[in-house]
């Protein structure tokens, strides 16, 4: 088993070594190999996904990967940002079913800017298809508008499309893994306008037939943003495409208010699959050793389970980070009167030492 | 002065019928036309947008709209269904500027599901740019897929695009808006992914030369979503296209906790425009007398303020609502322990009444 080190920008290469720091103490056989991704590549090898990197993340079973961006690349050419090092990877390896969980942690429900009794107990999974709809489809580009409102003007445009093979996988995906919870898929669309998420509606529905135990229902991408602000606690698993998805997983793991300790996992048909926390780079508070290490530490975690087939070490982790939490110990993200504060490194030797 | 009146479905006759009683009594001298639209005009004339409905539209000075949809239509082909009227309306008429306010009322900050501390005092104007972007680019439709990950495969598609001049004209409403406001611009894109938005973002700031005055932030979508839900009161103006607004302007509004009272305009460069509530048709207490006329009467005042030159007229619409909410009467959906449950139409007698 090999696992590729992608550590990236700004807390990144921090938070990445309380992760790997983990791994080890939990003495698993694995190799594991580092390389550059993002602006910390394009420094070194003028690309934010160079060849080398793509190719060992290709070649390994598993990506622990930290986060990438910094302002300071706004200004180059979109193909050389730091960004586009993800969307290569996801694009590269087919990474097309990402799982978003959205918990709200007992230990922190108070920081979650809704009242208290509308998060506490809060679990939705968010599953966001990750290799379609308006991200990649071609073509997309500047030209002389053809028509519309301003025939011969300068317009952009892009292209949003699903196949239906496409919407099938990730429906499966979705419901598989309802099966496995709460037996509820809410699918999220915009039907009532767009012919994209028709199909959608409709090839959901029909791959729902054959998980008669799991309840299906659809809502309209506006509305599912309202009821996530309203009454997140009902839903279970929520599907959705790729731009859908970036809004609400991006907006549901902000409602918990545990942000700070929510674990993505990006997966192809291989179970190959791409681990990274659902927050950014913050490249204000890089380099200071106060970033929260236990998202990527729970990313470290959802790897063992979904890659490497290890669910007893992934539970063990889990375990150990609910540990540290309970003893109060928090990074400044997450801490409030009463607890304990802890850097980075403090945070993921408490882990280590909770194994 | 003429004025269509188009109550349309559920609740949307009851609404908009105490908005008229409100009207009727400032005693200003315009003339009002009613006509059928969304699933009461499909009922009799076989279509939502009937021919007489969009000539009447195009007449007036302004149209006062209820609201459109139930679930009996979802069966209907999509041209036929009631939401395609609001979107006709939109496109014949060019209604690109909408307003969407996200107050919160002191009255009834604790409606909220956000903490009151983040909420209270919130006042932030959504501004979507309502005939462009995905929802009207062509081509769309459905084909056999030409390439991607699964060519030869059935696959639906739609076109996101903006030309300049759209992106030029509604930027200037928004930093025409904020003048009169926070003087903060907060334009929301997807630049690091889409060619539209990259445009988009290039041509707000251009714009934004033009008002020094005024401070231009420019913030990606699903951080957008994230900040709306952690600090709402950061916002003064947001601009953005129509997919993103009709997503965020949403989520705001229920954020408010105030959702039955937020009140939208629809504006074409000749100031014509269509006010209707924020909320939908809520067909389940439709004919029962308990809707919340309120977001009705304040898109009235809208109207007289935006369209038909009447500041005073709607300033006193505004203050009556605010007494009536003072006095403590409420609408089932914003009744709370302590105050005063009233229905549809002593609701809107009392708005006449503090008039
Ligand atoms: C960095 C960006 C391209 C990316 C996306 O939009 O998918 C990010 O927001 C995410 O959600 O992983
Ligand atoms: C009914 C629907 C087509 C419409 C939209 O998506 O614009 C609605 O959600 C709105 O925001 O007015």
């Amino acid at each position: 088993m090999k696992i590729a080190i992608l550590p990236g920008d700004g807390i990144g290469t921090e938070i990445v070594a309380e992760a790997v720091k983990v791994l080890q103490v939990l003495d698993l056989k694995f190799e594991t190999e580092t390389a550059l991704v993002g602006g910390a590549a394009y420094e070194a090898h003028g690309h934010p996904l160079p060849e080398s990197t793509l190719k060992l993340a290709k070649e390994s079973d598993a990506i622990l990967f930290g986060a990438v961006g910094d302002w300071k690349y706004d200004k180059l050419d979109r193909p050389l940002r730091p960004e586009q090092a993800i969307l290569g990877l996801r694009k590269n390896l087919g990474l097309f079913a990402n799982f978003r969980p959205a918990i709200c942690y007992p230990q922190l429900v108070d920081a979650s800017s809704l009242k208290r009794e509308l998060v506490s107990g809060l679990d939705i999974l968010i599953i966001r298809e990750l290799t379609g709809d308006i991200y990649f489809g071609q073509p997309r580009g500047r030209r002389v508008s053809p028509d519309g409102h301003f025939p011969g003007a300068e317009e952009a445009f892009d292209t949003m499309r699903y196949s239906r093979p496409e919407i099938e996988r990730i429906a499966h995906v979705a419901f598989q893994a309802a099966r496995k919870r709460g037996k509820r898929v809410t699918s999220v669309d915009k039907a009532n306008v767009l012919e994209t998420f028709q199909l959608w509606k409709d090839v959901v529905t029909e791959i729902g037939t054959q998980y008669p135990d799991v309840a299906l229902d659809h809502m309209y991408v506006d509305n599912a943003a309202m009821q996530l602000v309203k009454a997140p606690k009902k839903f279970d698993v929520v599907v959705t495409g790729n731009m859908f998805g970036d809004i609400l997983s991006d907006a549901a793991a902000m409602l918990t208010g545990s942000i700070g300790m929510l674990p993505s996992a990006s997966l192809n048909d291989k179970n190959q699959g791409l681990y990274e926390p659902s927050h950014g780079s913050a490249p204000d508070i890089a380099g200071k050793g106060v970033a929260n290490p236990l998202a990527t530490i729970l990313s470290a975690a959802m790897m063992l389970r979904f890659s490497l087939n290890q669910p007893e070490a992934a539970a063990r982790i889990e375990k150990a980070v609910d540990a540290v939490l309970t003893q109060g110990l928090r990074t400044p993200d997450i801490y409030s009167e009463g607890t304990t504060k802890v850097g980075t490194a403090q945070m993921g030797d408490a882990v280590v030492k909770a194994l």
